[in-house]
């Protein structure tokens, strides 16, 4: 079993809405990126990653190519977990943390599992989302970027690997 | 096995003394928040409900509702724990990074240490809590607040769920 | 299974250079502290020792301890390492995410990841290095500082501890 990390952060401006997890929120600010600056996808593409020693996503998708303009972040999401059942991994969880001032993620946190469910399939009860604001203070608090905690677990074949 | 992970910030303000993993220290700032202000618990409630899919802390106990202000935040990793073991998990560790420039966390590590296996139920050998500054930068070493960084690993029942 | 976690952060400073897991990286800048001020072995040093719940790399090599002034953080890793086997512990996996502006990790990716297979006496495939920027905001943003988020997971001896 092995685990891994992932972080990642986006700034924001102003806009119509984020994309977090895969779901479109409305919201006063939007996230700047070359894909669609979907921090919470990224940060858990580098976690999956990570379990294998794969690299990060930089790595697998340099911002500076510009086929990846605008590209929805599941590509960058379903390359990784394709990544990690090739070295042999079975995906046990995947959690992330979005850590935000704004909008509330709550109400959207369903939908953002069956994304996940979906995008790595695997159950929806593995797939965690958790969100917190950074109390109004740091650059989360006030309200430059959002940021993206993440951790994916993964159990790879052949004895106690 | 499943792995969770858990962030929280809360702003510093003068006072007396900060609550963290349980334990009172005297400081010359205390933590603000509607609970006790516990963000080692309250990362670490997170990290736990995040083995399991069951949403985050702001969904089991928010911030809005009167009956938490001034709450033990014990309540809130406790009701993680419980949530964790109808799902069928075992606890197989609970860690903490402190992320705080004052007050020094390492005199109190081993009472911190024991609470966490009081509240959650598992050996104290299987609870870790570790500390460190920000090197005097950023909202954390402006003591503009402390943050907590946690993961809890659970085994749930079946197969090598 | 146990999974630990590992933050640390280093100031950065006119210089002509940064050491990285191990890996010297020429650079205009350099990272301040009372060793090598490697953030990315210290976090994993504190990532291990979270495992067993054996304290903190502060609690094992105080910073005020002339002995580890301009020390090679190998000799923390190493040490956590050896504490770790000494507790019945296998090393499953190590993975470090750098949160810098620059410099570029990417080029020195396989080169860290070999220093950290040497460091803990693991296969290559199970020591990850990942690496992403703060997009200019936050105090990884303005160059003041790097950081590093480390996470290992450790088996350890008895049952399905
Ligand atoms: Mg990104
Ligand atoms: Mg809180
Ligand atoms: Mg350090």
């Amino acid at each position: 079993v092995r685990t891994g990390n992932g972080y990642d952060v986006h700034q924001l401006e102003a806009g119509d809405g984020v994309t977090l997890c895969g779901v479109f929120i409305p919201h006063d600010q939007k996230l700047k990126g070359h894909s669609d600056a979907d921090v919470a996808l990224h940060a858990l593409t580098d976690a999956l990653l990570a379990t294998c020693g794969a690299g990060d996503i930089g790595d697998h998708f340099p911002p500076s190519d510009p086929q990846w303009r605008g590209a929805a972040s599941r590509i960058f999401l379903e390359h990784a977990a394709r990544i990690v059942r090739e070295h042999g991994g079975t995906i046990m969880n995947a959690d992330v943390s979005l850590i935000a001032e704004a909008p509330k993620v709550g109400p959207h946190r369903q939908a953002m599992r069956a994304k996940l469910s979906d995008y790595l399939g695997i159950d929806i009860e593995r797939c965690s989302v958790k969100a917190t604001t950074n109390e109004t203070i740091g650059f989360v608090g006030r309200r430059e970027g959002i940021a993206a905690i993440a951790t994916a677990t993964v159990v790879y074949r052949g004895g106690k690997r």
